[in-house]
Order: structure tokens, then C-alpha cells, then sequence
């Protein structure tokens, strides 16, 4: 009974699911990898289509081949009529990670996957038109204007912000999307990814299999903690109010959101890069508070639990300092993991087993029916 | 390296990936039993309800507690509006399945789970619409009528039928439908499942785990598969034709929908049940050629694999004779598995930890980005 116990509820921690050629996560000291590139030196050196192009095709593309795919990607930006017709219906307090799972599964009825060999098609069409689904449904719920959902940026994060604030993003806020983007792209089998490979075991068709994952991501365990970790920060007025709230939690044994990781032991790679451009972002706004009590937050929990800052906690006060509405942090996470997300997919369908896992049993012994009139 | 390649790809086939105290699945010969009780045991003596109140509470109900909980799920058949505006611009040869994935999304938006107390009220909703949804959307599409959601008829699968023939199903039809329902409720960690319980993982809400299941169910190898193997009864004319085209089939590899299965390995104990039904809807309806070419497939695979036919294969024929389009088929399934699916969401959530595997890397070695002028 002492092994049932161990396996039960332990979420598979450690348990070999499947094989990747994609992304390495905490691998001899390896940090993050997509494709064998350190996602470090991807974030200095690329832009998110070159991660997207990386991702899908194994290589980076060169000149011409980004060229090439940023303009397949531009043209697919618009969205279909009936989409922007059921996003008009979705109420203005909807969750957005419930609009852009259902703009997914819309879009799985109007351009259907009919077969595989159409299925860069369809990846490439959603990572394009993600940004304007979140952008032409908050515009239309908070403000009740028809956007259009092209814009002349040349990046997609550019194209969200463009498309959100209706103004040109500064370079450095395109810098920091790009980023972040690529930031979000990858990370091997984790539980939204994990769950667009189970839907995609069952030979069932991309938007399913993307649908799903974004249900997954919404959970406040895995993407949705970017945004409880911004309410967390702004409940506070200073460092010290905020290291004080901090040992309370700790002590009432809350979670914190944006600490700790499945996987990582010791820091996540994609902290140290978000944290940078958060303070950069906060010098350039000027800000003298919430940076200073996302250290004073690091700092404590650091110190009383040894738990470190993952990809989230400081992409809450990076995308604030950019004017994002909280509700919008995880629905830009769907925008790159899409990419992860995908590359999966194809990935699954190129070597294919149901993914059909057991269970232990812990119910009730065999019964037999008792006629209702005796119970 | 032997034993990575055994594990790679293999569908987590065997290993435990959490507790239930729901369902077994072939379990020292005790075929299939939910919450104790053998599926064939509640299939001969229960109302589909009753077994929907055993998965969810733990026990059968009393004659009262049953009456109590019919009422509950009549008061809420009917859709909202903006799901029916939403369902009037499906195309109307949307793929089922794309349309019952986006009803699940769309309520996730206009009637959110707020917090976990919710659970049972957002799950009762959904097992009592699901029928409304198909026959609305099938009807509008199929014909431009806008259906009367509500039905006088006292179970699910009866209304299911009024609703969309627009006439009272006869008694044997109910009683199909009803043992039809019970036999798909509930299914342990099957693929589907399994994609709900990693959603809840995250603590995501019901409807993203319920919206990923479906997309998991609509997978060929999963639930899909009674659509396939009705298009295969179909394509044969006679018996020997069907023994013909099977063995074809079999010598150039080709997969046979309708047969065989991850776990069970000598018969799908819901085969017998649904196969007698089948059988006494072909003599009712006076049908003298699916029900012997479908024994014939089933024998062929038999004597020439040794596989046998799952819980699909003879409800396609079951299902045909009542009236039901083939594209209709799987959402069926959901009707009947949303109660298995939002029973282990909820046992999922009363021990969680987040469900998160590892991978095999098989992908290139570090390497450093190369300029991309250099490429
Ligand atoms: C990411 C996460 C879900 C990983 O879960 P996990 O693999 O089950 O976590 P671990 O096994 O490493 O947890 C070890 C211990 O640290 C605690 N812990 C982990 N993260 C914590 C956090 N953010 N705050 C407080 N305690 C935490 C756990 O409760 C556990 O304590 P216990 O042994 O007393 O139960 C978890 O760290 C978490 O919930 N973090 C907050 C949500 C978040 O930021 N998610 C985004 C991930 S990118
Ligand atoms: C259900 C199913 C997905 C289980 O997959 P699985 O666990 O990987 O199957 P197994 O490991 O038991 O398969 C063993 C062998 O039988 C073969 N096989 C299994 N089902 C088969 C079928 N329906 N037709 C032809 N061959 C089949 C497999 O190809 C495999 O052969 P191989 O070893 O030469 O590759 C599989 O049986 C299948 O695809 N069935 C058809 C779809 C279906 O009816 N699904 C509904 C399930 S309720």
C-alpha cells in the first residue's frame, strides 16, 4: 500500500510520457532548450517568428525563409465574420482564456482541419490570428468598438499591442513582447501541452487538440499564474508591507503564485531574462513601487522556502508596465505556447499511440443491484 | 536505450497515473463495474439517471432521490439564447463533435463555475442540455427549424430522440437509448478522461475540462470510432461482401473501427449487451442486411485477428435503426460520458497535484544561434 501511495495523485512527476526532439527542461544543468538552442540565446538573438519557424521545421529559418514565413503569418491575421459575430456575443466579464478557447473551437467548424497534411496550415493560422481574437474582443466588451484587425506592425507582439492600445507600441515595448513570446513558446510536456498530446494521440483534429490545451493553461497552477501573482503584487504599498504579507501567507500555508516549479529545482531560465526587461519597463515608466515589492516578494520567498521566481512572476509587473489588463496575461501566453502546443501535435501524430493510461482502485467492492423500491 | 524505446511512444499503456474509486476496466474478470456495480447489472435494472446519480453521489438513489434528481436535470434542458444564436451559425456540415466542443465552451463563458462549490450544479447542467444542443444545432441546420428545447418526455434519451424527430420515440427506442447511455457513462482513464483529469490539474474550471474531453472523444480512436465503423458496415452488401472487403482490409494493415481495445483483451463486456439490442431493433425494424453483415465483420475479426468488437461497434447499427444520423453518433457519447468525465474532475480536484510527465529528448545537441546572415 506504501507504493499505491506514492504513485497516487503524484501527477506522473518523473514518468517518461512520450519522446520529444523539441525542448529540453532542466537537463544536466541545461536549463531551457528548444531544438538545442538555450532559450537565453534565442531571446538575445531572434525574433518569436524565427522561434515559431525554429519550432516547427527544426531549423532556423534564414533571410528569406522568415521573410517568407512572416508574411504567411501577416495575411492570416484577420478574423471570419462568424468568429467576430459570436465574440461580440461573449459576455464583457467573460474569463478571456474561456473567449479564446471558444474563438479556437469556432474556428474548428468555419476552416476545418480535413486532413494532416493541412496541419502547418491551420497551426500558422491560429499563432497569426490569436492576437487580434483577444484584442477585438476586449475593444469590443470594453468600449464597444469594431476594430480592425489588421495592423502594420511587422511582429505579432507588436500586432497585439498595436491592436490593443490602438496606438504604435514603443520599440521597447516590442522588444519585450518579442521576448516574452519566445519565452512562452516551449516547455515540453507540460500540462497543457501534455493534454493537446493525449487529444492529439486520438487522432482527433488540431483545433481539439489546442482547444483543450488552452483549458489547461487557463488552471491558476499553470498559466494562470501570471495573473494571480499581479494580484498578489498589487495588493501591497511597499517592500515591507509586502515581505510582512508574505511571512502570513507562508505561515496560513498559501501557495504563492509564480514560485516553484514541477520540474525546475533551483531557478527557472526564463526568469532572469523577464526580470531584466520588468526592471528596464519599470525604469522607463518610472515606476517606484511594484518593481521594488516583486524583489522584496522574490527576496522572502527565497529566503524562507527556497522557492524562486518561475516564467510568471515577473512577466505580471512587465506586461503592467506595458498597459496589458491583467485579464490579458495568460490569453498572450495561448499566443506563443500555441507554437509548443502544435509541434506537439505533429509531433504525436508522427509516432502514435493512444495515450490511454490505468488507474488504482479504491472504490467499493462488487455489488450486486438492489431493486430501487428497497433502498 | 531498449528500455526508453519500450516507453516512448507507448500510450503510458499499464502505468498507474492516479487513484478513482469510479470505475474498473477489466479487472479480474470483473468485465466493467462502476462504483462497485457490474455495467451490466445497471444496464438491465437502472434508468440512465440512476446511474448518473450512482457516479456522481457514490450510491443509487432511493425512488425519491431519483425523482428529485430527474426534476433537477428536466428544468434544465433548454439553451440560453446566445448559445442558440451561437449554434444558428455552425455550418451546417460543421462536424458534430466541433459543434458540442463549442456549446461546452460557449457555457463555460455564459454560465461560469465561479468556484469549485459549484461543481455538481455546473456538471448536472451540462449532462441536461447536451442532448438540446445536438438536436438544436442538427435541426436548424438540417432543415431551418428553430426546436422547442423542452420535451415531456422522462428521460434524457427519450428527449433526446422527441427532440430530434420531432415525434415520441417508442418504448423499445427509449430503452436503447437508456442502456446506451449506461453502457458509455463512464470508462476509467480512457483517452478522453484522462484529457479532463490533467485539466484539472490545473485547477482549471469544469467546462475547459469537459470542452478538452470532447475534442479528445472526437479522435477516430476513440469515440469516433462508431461513426467508423458504421461507414464501413455500409460500404457492404451482403454478408459475404463484408468477409470479402474484411479480409482486404486486413492484409494491407488497415485498422478496423469498432475493434478491439487498450485494455480489455478477450471481449468488451458492453459488447454483449449492446449487441442484443441490436439485434432486437434489426427485427423490429425489419432489417435483414446491417445486423448480418455487422455479425459478419465481427466474426471475420475474430477468426482471422482474434480481436473482438468494443462497446462501438454495435451501437452504430443500433443507433442507425433508430432513426440516427451517423455524424450523430459520438456527440451521443458525450451525452452519456460528460457524467463519467465531470466525476473525475471532481474526484481529480479532492486530490490534486498537477499532472505533469517527463519526456525522452531525442532532439539535436546544444548549440549556439547563428546569426541570420550567416545562414
Ligand atoms: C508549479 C507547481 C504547480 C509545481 O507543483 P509540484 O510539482 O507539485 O510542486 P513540488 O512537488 O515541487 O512542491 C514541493 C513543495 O513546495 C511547496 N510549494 C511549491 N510551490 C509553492 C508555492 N508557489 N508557494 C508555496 N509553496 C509551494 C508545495 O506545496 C510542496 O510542499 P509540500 O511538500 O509541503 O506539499 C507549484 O510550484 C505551484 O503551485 N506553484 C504556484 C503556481 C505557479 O506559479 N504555476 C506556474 C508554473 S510555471
Ligand atoms: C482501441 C485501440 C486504439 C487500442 O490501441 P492499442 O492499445 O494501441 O492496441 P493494442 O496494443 O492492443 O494492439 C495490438 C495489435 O492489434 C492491432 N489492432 C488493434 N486494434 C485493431 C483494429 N481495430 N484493427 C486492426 N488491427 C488492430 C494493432 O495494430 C496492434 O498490431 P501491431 O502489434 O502489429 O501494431 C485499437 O484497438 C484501435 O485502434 N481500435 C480501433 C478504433 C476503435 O474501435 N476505438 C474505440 C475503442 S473503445
Amino acid at each position: 500500500m506504501a507504493e499505491a501511495k506514492v504513485l497516487s495523485g503524484a501527477g506522473l512527476r518523473g514518468q517518461v510520457a512520450g519522446q520529444t526532439a523539441l525542448c529540453t527542461v532542466g537537463k544536466e544543468g541545461a536549463g531551457l532548450t528548444y531544438r538545442g538552442y538555450d532559450v537565453r540565446d534565442l531571446a538575445e538573438h531572434c525574433c518569436f517568428e524565427e522561434v515559431a519557424y525554429l519550432l516547427f521545421h527544426g531549423e532556423l529559418p534564414n533571410a528569406e525563409q522568415l521573410a517568407a514565413y512572416q508574411a504567411r503569418l501577416h495575411q492570416w491575421r484577420d478574423l471570419p465574420d462568424v468568429l467576430k459575430e459570436v465574440l461580440e456575443r461573449a459576455p464583457s466579464n467573460a474569463h478571456p482564456m474561456d473567449v479564446i478557447r471558444t474563438a479556437c473551437s469556432v474556428m474548428g467548424m468555419l476552416e476545418p482541419e480535413q486532413d494532416f497534411s493541412q496541419q502547418q496550415d491551420r497551426a500558422d493560422r491560429l499563432v497569426a490570428m490569436a492576437p487580434s481574437v483577444m484584442a477585438y474582443w476586449y475593444r469590443f466588451s470594453h468600449g464597444g468598438q469594431r476594430i480592425n484587425c489588421n495592423s502594420d506592425e511587422a511582429t505579432l507582439g507588436g500586432h497585439f499591442l498595436a491592436l490593443l492600445h490602438g496606438r504604435k507600441p514603443s520599440e521597447l515595448e516590442v522588444k519585450v513582447m518579442n521576448v516574452s513570446l519566445i519565452l512562452y513558446a516551449e516547455h515540453e510536456f507540460n500540462a497543457s501541452t501534455f493534454t493537446a498530446r493525449v487529444c492529439a494521440s486520438t487522432l482527433s483534429d488540431i483545433y481539439s487538440c489546442v482547444t483543450g490545451a488552452v483549458g489547461s493553461l487557463r488552471g491558476p497552477l499553470h498559466g494562470g499564474a501570471n495573473e494571480a501573482a499581479m494580484e498578489l503584487i498589487q495588493r501591497f504599498n511597499t517592500p515591507e508591507e509586502a515581505r510582512e504579507g508574505l511571512l502570513g501567507m507562508l505561515e496560513r500555508k498559501e501557495k504563492i503564485m509564480g514560485f516553484g516549479h514541477a520540474i525546475y529545482r533551483e531557478s527557472d531560465p526564463r526568469n532572469e531574462v523577464i526580470k531584466e526587461w520588468a526592471k528596464k519597463l519599470a525604469d522607463t515608466v518610472g515606476d517606484t513601487k511594484l518593481y521594488p515589492i516583486s524583489v522584496a516578494i522574490d527576496e522572502t520567498m527565497w529566503e524562507q522556502k527556497k522557492l524562486f521566481p518561475n516564467a510568471d512572476f515577473y512577466h505580471a509587473s512587465a506586461y503592467h508596465f506595458m498597459g496589458i489588463p491583467t485579464p490579458l496575461f495568460t490569453p498572450i501566453f495561448v499566443c506563443s505556447r500555441l507554437v509548443g502546443w502544435c509541434s506537439h501535435v505533429f509531433e504525436q501524430r508522427a509516432n502514435n499511440r493512444i495515450i490511454r493510461p490505468s488507474a488504482e482502485y479504491i472504490g467499493p467492492e462488487q455489488r450486486k443491484v438492489v431493486p430501487i423500491d428497497q433502498r
